[in-house]
C-alpha cells in the first residue's frame, strides 16, 4: 500500500501544506481533532506579540496593536468557514462558557418555554452546561436519541442544542433539516461545531442556524486551550440577552457606568478581558485554514479515511466500525470498537501513532486533511495491523492494571 | 530630586529585580496595575510551551507536561500572595467569569437571601455581573456608598462584594473588619483583590474571608488577558454549587457522563478547558512576584508613591489627591482629579510616562514596585510638571475634539 500511499501524495493538491506546520519526526498525528498542530507561524507571531506588543508597547497595544478588536477579527476570519458573515462571529471565552450563554439567551428568546432537546450521548459538556441553567431553575434539559429527537420537539422546547459532528462517532446531523424542524415547533436551534470547524464546509446562513458555538484548539489548530467562538445570526443580536455581563460586553465599557447596557451586536457576547495570547495563536490557525479553504480540506479528510479503511482490509485487519460507513455521512473521524480499544490505542502509541482512546471501549482516529498525508495512513494501518497480530495491547492493560491495583 | 531618587535606588534591596523584566527604553511606566510588564523569563516558557510541549508533546502533553493540573498549579503558587492554602485557589477564565460563579454559588449558600451589596462605584465589571444574575431573576443588586455598607447589611443580603483597593482611588477597605459585619449579618464576603494581589501582603485566612476573585495581568505580571483566579475558604468548598458546570469541572471530565457531577474541593471552579498558553505566562509572572515577597513590593510601592508626592511638593505642583494621604490606607496607586486629566494624560505619555486616565476627570499613577525605581518617580514628577506649566494638555484636547467632531 505504500506505494499507492505514494502516488496518492504526489497527486496532492494539499500536499505541500504539511510544511507550514512544526510536527515532530517519527509521529503520526491521528488526534489534530483533540488537539491540532502548530502551524510554523505560531512561534513567531507569539514572539511579536509578547516582545513588541506586550514589553515594548505596554498598555498602549490595546489601541497600537488593536489589541481591543482582536476578538471580533479572529471571528470574522472564522466566520467564512462556518458560512457565517464576519459580524456574526466572535472569538472569546471556552466552548462551555459560550454554550451558556447562548442557551440562556434562547431561553429568555422564547419566553414560556423552558425545555432544552439534546441528543443522549452527545459531549458531555454541551449536556453539563444545560444542566448548570437547570440548577439555576432556568431551564429543563431533554434528552432524546438522534432518532427521535424530532418527535421530542414539543412546544415546551425553546432550544435544540446539538453537536454537527459527533465526538465519538463522527456522524453528522443535517443542519438544515433539524433547524427547519426545530424552527416548525417554535424553538431555536444552537449548533455546536467543534468537530466541524476547519475540517468540512459549514454553511450556518444556508441551514437558517439561529446559534452557534466551535472551538479554537481542534481543526483551527490555535493551540491548547484556545479560546472558543461564538455565532448569532444577525436577526437575534438586537434582542439578544446573555447572563454573562462582564464590561467588555457592554456598550461603553471605558465610561466606567454603574450600570450594564448591552454593546452592539456580537459584541454584547464578550464578558471579561480578552485573552491575547490565546487569540493572537488562534488567529494564525485560522488564517492558514482558511488559507487551505475547507472544501479542499474535507475532500481530503474523505480520501483519507477512505484509503485507511482500504489499508486496513488489505493487512486483513477487521474491526467493528461505529462510524458511518458513508464518508458523506460522517465528520473527518473515524471510531473502532474493540473491548481492548484502551491497549490497542496506548500501543499505537508506543510505536508513534497517536489516535484517541474514549471510553469504554472506542479506538478513534482523526484525519487533519491539512498535515496528514496518505503515508501517514498506509504507516498507521501497518502498526495497527502489528499491534492486533501481536496483542500488544496486552502490556498497556497490564500496566494500568498494575497501576490502580 | 534626582540625587535623592539616586540614593534611593542604590539602598533599595528590591532594585536588581528590574532586570527580570523587559522594559522599553525611554519609557516611564506607571500603569503597571492596568498591565503589568514582561518578565524576561517569560518569552521563553512560552516559546517552550509553544515548540516542546504542543509542536512536539502535542496532545500527550496533557499528562506529559501536567497541562492536566496547570490551573491547581498556578492557584496555588497564588495562594500564599493572597494568604490562602494552595487547595484554596485555582487559575482559571476572567475574573468577570469568576465574579459570576461566586456570586452564584454565594446565593445557592445563603438561600432565602437574595440581595448582593456592593459598593457604589465598584469597578464596573463587578456590578455588571451582579446584574447577570439580577436578570436572571436570581439575584437583586444593592448598592451603597463606603460609609454606608455596613448600615446596608440586613437579613436579605446574601453577600457582601467588594473590591479591596478601590481602581479609581486606591482605597483600601478593612477586609477583616467588613468580613466580620457581613458574618455578622448572615452574608457572605466576596473580595476583588483585582488591585492588591502581588502589590501587598494579603491575608484572606485571617480576615475570615469567604471567597474571593482577583487578575493576572496587573501586578502578577501574567500579560494581556491573562487567567484570572478565584479563591473559596475551605469550609465553603463541599457545598459549593456554581452554575457554570463544564466539563473540567466534573468529578470525571474523562469518563464522558452524560449527568454533572461536581468534581471535589476548588476544580469545581473549572469549567471549559483550561488556556494553557495564558496559564503558562501567569505561572512566570507569579514565580517572580512570589520570589521578590509581597511585604517587601508594598513596602517599596509606599516609598515611591509618597516620593512622587514629595517630587511634586518640590516642583511646586499641587494637584487634588483623591487617594488617600496616608499610604496605609490605599493601594499601589495613586489618583488626581484635575478637569484636564485626559490631556495631561496624553502628554506624559507622548514625553514617555505613561500612567492611565480614567473617566471623567482621573489621573492614575500606578507604582508596580517590581519594576519602578525611584529615579523612575523623579523623572514623572519633572515631566509632570513641565505637562502643567506649559499647558500641553491642550494639543492632546484639540487632537480629541478634531477626531469627534
Amino acid at each position: 500500500m505504500l506505494d499507492r500511499a505514494r502516488a496518492l501524495d504526489a497527486a496532492d493538491p494539499l500536499a505541500h501544506y504539511r510544511q507550514q506546520f512544526l510536527l515532530p519526526e517519527g509521529v503520526i498525528y491521528l488526534d489534530g481533532n483533540s488537539l491540532g498542530a502548530l502551524p510554523k507561524a505560531t512561534p513567531a507571531r507569539l514572539e511579536q506579540v509578547v516582545r513588541a506588543e506586550w514589553g515594548e508597547g505596554l498598555i498602549r497595544s490595546w489601541n497600537g496593536a488593536d489589541w481591543i478588536g482582536l476578538a471580533q477579527r479572529v471571528g470574522a476570519k472564522i466566520a467564512p468557514l462556518v458560512g457565517a458573515r464576519p459580524h456574526e462571529v466572535i472569538a472569546c471565552d471556552s466552548t462551555s462558557i459560550n454554550l451558556f450563554k447562548l442557551i440562556a439567551a434562547a431561553l429568555a428568546l422564547r419566553p414560556g418555554r423552558r425545555a432544552v432537546l439534546s441528543e443522549r450521548g452527545n459531549f458531555p459538556t454541551d449536556l453539563y452546561m444545560i444542566e448548570g441553567l437547570e440548577r439555576q431553575g432556568l431551564a429543563q434539559r431533554r434528552l432524546a436519541r438522534r432518532d427521535a429527537l424530532e418527535a421530542a420537539l414539543d412546544e415546551d422546547v425553546a432550544l435544540l442544542l446539538l453537536t454537527h459532528v459527533h465526538y465519538k462517532t463522527g456522524e453528522l446531523f443535517d443542519m438544515a433539516g433539524l433547524t427547519a424542524a426545530a424552527h416548525e415547533a417554535g424553538a431555536l436551534v444552537l449548533w455546536d461545531l467543534s468537530h466541524s470547524t476547519g475540517a468540512m464546509p459549514l454553511d450556518l446562513a444556508g441551514s437558517g442556524a439561529d446559534l452557534a458555538v466551535g472551538c479554537g484548539y481542534k481543526y483551527l489548530n490555535g493551540g491548547p486551550g484556545a479560546p472558543a467562538f461564538a455565532f448569532v445570526a444577525e436577526r437575534h443580536q438586537a434582542a439578544l440577552e446573555q447572563p454573562l455581563t462582564g464590561w467588555f460586553g457592554h456598550a461603553a465599557p471605558f465610561a466606567f457606568y454603574e450600570d450594564y447596557a448591552p454593546a452592539e451586536g456580537i459584541d454584547r457576547l464578550l464578558c471579561g478581558t480578552p485573552p491575547v495570547l490565546g487569540l493572537a495563536a488562534l488567529e494564525v490557525g485560522v488564517e492558514l485554514v482558511a488559507k487551505i479553504g475547507v472544501e479542499r480540506l474535507y475532500a481530503k479528510s474523505q480520501a483519507l479515511s477512505e484509503f485507511l479503511r482500504e489499508c486496513m482490509g488489505a493487512h486483513g485487519v477487521s474491526l467493528e466500525l461505529v462510524s458511518p460507513g458513508d464518508p458523506a455521512q460522517r465528520g473527518s473521524h473515524l471510531s473502532f470498537r474493540h473491548e481492548h480499544a484502551y491497549g490497542i490505542c496506548q500501543a499505537l502509541i508506543a510505536r508513534g501513532v497517536i489516535g484517541d482512546f474514549r471510553d469504554p471501549d472506542i479506538l478513534r482516529l482523526g484525519f487533519a486533511p491539512a498535515y496528514l498525508t496518505f503515508a501517514d495512513i498506509a504507516g498507521a494501518a501497518r502498526h495497527l495491523a502489528e499491534v492486533l497480530a501481536k496483542r500488544e495491547w496486552q502490556r498497556a492493560e497490564f500496566a494500568e492494571r498494575a497501576l490502580v491495583t
